[in-house]
């Protein structure tokens, strides 16, 4: 269980070149999420920071809602077939009067039965689960303070230098004492992983451990696409933007008109695009 | 349910430039899979090409291993909230004798008991259901055959020319007749997803309906990185050679090498990584 990996690689050229070399890759192996001793997910991630990953990912599920809902987070359950601990087993028990999960209705959010698996019914279901209201958030960000984001992400991104493999999400903290037109704001915390969900999930978590949900006067920024599901784990932490490098999907930005969450595209440093809630991005 | 969606974006420059424009963005709806009517798995993918995805989603899950499996798939049980029918929900029937799934044991291919769910428990589960064997494949691909896929696979893109916002996948099938050395190979199958998964699924359930399964001598290309999942999907579709334009994970190239998957990273048109059964590449 590594965050890397050595592997011997074979490098071909166009002009003939072949070597072998050394190669570093993002690790990726299995967690099993368990609520109070029941497997409730398994997810591909890459290891490390697996606390916050279950956190995190049981905020966006709607399990959790601050740090004093967890009791404790038991990594010991995890064993290999050849009978040695492994981590790859994480049991969350709640803290008394702390409902549990409600398998059919809130594992995928949307709903599951015959009726109503549409794009509206899946943002509606987000609305309904959601303890947070992002829409209330009259955060200003400046222009230039986004633009500059993606660059500050890769900059700390110390897997992805070594590996090329994986994603990262960054939570940017705007400082409160500071006009809005000159906010620089704080990089409060960067993670990596091989799923863009579990990127974020890590960083909610983190934030969920650290008693600052919901995550007011913040923008997560992602190095890939927005998906439904980022604007959705958004919204369950109380994030008012979310920030992508590359595209959002149609739902995303729907959910994200609904919800009151801006979502920004296409953020490459010289320009971005604002689907919605685009009063928050001051030029 | 569409695969693309018009959309009012802001688009605002660093040198103070703020347009509103009308912006492309990829379809992103659930898609629900029901087998023999009851709820198997919800997917976020583009809309388009859904019996494919079915078909192909429940191939890697070691349901289904030729067109002859299925009786039929139906996708008239989908009413949205407003009573309307949608194209949301796909039900798939087995043919005579086809076992129904075991849900909890291939639901996810890895086990989901708290004993092994680690790396290699993930590679045996994947080593116990898939139905062909890659590994006995002989096939040999010319590097400049590879190196040329990106390219063929991006001119073929229709989704993302207009959003920027989707995967793909294409498979390459070579030419029988031809000596390996100068195989150009002929693109059979081309999809595209909010969802790298979705792609692949997609191209899978093609071949599938079309009688080819399992797919040998050829060449399965895809847009993103390449994960464990996928390097499954390929494995379970009798796929030999698996290329990706981004890195593969740690656990993507181990299922590789274990299974006698090809795989590929980092092709970038001059150069390209071989990290597993580099003998199928002729310089």
């Amino acid at each position: 269980m590594r965050m890397t990996k050595r592997w011997r690689v074979r490098r071909l050229s166009a002009d003939g070149g072949v070597r072998e070399r050394a190669d570093v890759l993002a690790g990726e192996e299995p967690l099993e999420i368990h609520v109070a001793g029941r497997s409730y997910a398994v997810t591909m991630r890459t290891p490390g920071h697996d606390v916050e990953l279950a956190a995190g990912f049981l905020v966006s599920e709607g399990v959790l809602g601050a740090a004093d809902d967890v009791l404790v987070m038991d990594d010991r359950a995890g064993v290999t077939p050849a009978g040695e601990r492994d981590r790859n087993v994480l049991d969350v028990r709640l803290a008394p009067g702390v409902p549990l999960p409600d398998g059919s209705r809130q594992r995928h959010v949307y709903t599951t039965s015959s009726c109503g698996v549409c794009g509206t019914a899946s943002i509606e279901a987000v609305r309904t689960v959601s303890r947070f209201d992002p829409a209330a958030d009259d955060v200003s960000v400046p222009l230039s303070t986004l633009l500059g984001l993606p660059a500050r992400l890769r900059s700390q991104q110390e897997v992805f230098g070594r590996t090329g493999g994986v994603h990262a999400a960054a939570l940017l903290e705007l400082d409160p004492g500071r006009p809005a037109a000159d906010a620089e704001g704080t990089l409060v915390c960067v993670r990596e992983d091989v799923g863009r969900h579990n990127a974020v999930d890590k960083v909610v978590g983190w934030a969920l451990l650290a008693g600052r949900l919901p995550l007011r006067r913040t923008v997560l920024q992602v190095s890939g696409r927005a998906s439904f599901e980022l604007v959705q784990k958004a919204a369950m932490a109380g994030i008012p933007v979310l920030s992508a490098v590359s595209a959002p999907s149609a739902l995303a930005v729907e959910l994200g008109e609904e919800l009151g969450v801006t979502v920004v595209g296409f953020n490459r440093g010289d320009a971005l695009n604002v689907y919605s809630r685009a009063d928050r991005v001051v030029p």
